[in-house]
């Protein structure tokens, strides 16, 4: 059995920062469902960590499984009341032409701040079956960990790509024949393309920003008829998902 | 000016609990935003507790304006950092025929725990126009601080009566002619009545209690087609009134 020094205890911990897990291209799951989704999915955990040796059946020949005191978890963990297992897990490298193999939908999320919003719009997606996830740089961190645990799994089965330069990937979307659907809080709905389309969704209170507005080729939006401002952006994710998949035969 | 006392700085942050707001009658709304639309929706302010002597404006002649220190609003604001104003509010006593009164569509929501879930319920079926929602007695209370906030607004626009006794609630809504459907993560997807129906949906991880379902009259699913297991509770909502809104022209 392999022993957990206090030098992995720092390295795993520090796998909380963004720059930390950029630099080490690899980030944290908690909890023995979200380990056995990431296995499932074919993702690559590097080790498990445990304080309870009959999760050590997850262990394959390959994967270095380290038992150690709920102390030690508690180091590594960001949650108050830890599980009793977690798993560092290698970064899988996207890029974007990867997203346009084969895929006639894109879904592009900008200037998403909340990671527990961003979570649950991947998991939407991956339920009406969205294959190709483009992220803006200024959205929150993929790899954070309230990201992940609200993914529900869903982190690991489409193809995310965050972006270093989301104009610039809209405009190779565009060269590559995408058209470009923003949503919209205003009246008039577009018609949806029956091709190569991506949908922008904005930050709830900010929407799509102007240099990515500027570049859509028609706007989206749900009707209201109540008194509410404004929609949850997951639920609008899945309102326009459902949409596209039920009503329109789209993605 | 009248004075904040030390004993009515406890009343307002006693007010936090869910049994003394039963008790009193009273809740907390935190924010100016939340106020005005407080206001503009008729209900009840009973005092306002402001630290910024500008935000006195929401005064009316019969609102009592408390200005006070940062430190006595600290004292009865949930928030770690607390809005400038808040505000105690009647509860509006709500029956249950009053949701029956002139609507065709009652939302029904069993067991929701979690306050931010079922303050984007209230949110998102507000946008769709519900005007009427029937909330079981095992959900978060309704006036618990993190509902009323994550409502943004809209939990003053629909009724909402939280339910003593749902079982005999649901029979009442039966016997006056509505339909119960309830939601369902299997396949099969209900032919929605075109008259008076309850929509019944139950808390994400254990769905609607089978003493509900057993009275259902027929269950509607959403249709899934990626990997994730299930939709988020407010996600559903959002899907299911858009649907019987827009597609099926019936709220």
């Amino acid at each position: 059995m392999p022993i957990l020094t206090h030098a992995l205890v720092k390295h795993l911990s520090q796998l909380q920062l963004k720059s930390y897990r950029n630099f080490e291209k690899e980030f944290i799951i908690e909890g023995a469902k979200l380990i056995e989704e990431c296995l499932s999915s074919g993702w690559e955990v590097t080790r498990i960590i445990t304080s309870d040796p009959n999760q050590a059946s997850f262990s394959m020949p390959d994967i270095l499984t380290y038992v150690c005191d709920e102390a030690a978890i508690k180091k590594i963990s960001t949650h108050s009341t830890p599980p009793s297992v977690l798993a560092s897990v290698k970064i899988r490298p996207t890029e974007l032409k990867q997203l346009m193999s084969g895929q006639q939908f894109i879904l592009c999320i900008d200037g998403v701040a909340d990671p527990g919003n961003l979570g649950t719009i991947i998991r939407t997606a991956d339920w009406f079956g969205v294959k190709s996830i483009l992220l803006s740089e200024n959205s929150v961190d993929l790899y954070n960990e309230k990201v992940v645990r609200s993914t529900m799994g869903s982190l690991f089965h489409p193809r995310i790509y965050q972006s270093k330069d989301i104009v610039s990937d809209i405009e190779s979307l565009k060269k590559s024949g995408y058209k470009i659907i923003t949503t919209s809080v205003n009246e008039g709905k577009a018609e949806l393309p029956n091709d190569n389309f991506c949908l922008m969704l904005g930050s709830e209170s900010h929407g799509v920003r102007h240099k990515l507005e500027d570049r859509a080729d028609s706007s989206y939006h749900i009707p209201g008829y109540g008194q509410a401002e404004s929609l949850n952006l997951a639920v609008s994710t899945g309102i326009i998902l459902y949409d596209l998949k039920e009503i329109k035969k789209l993605i």
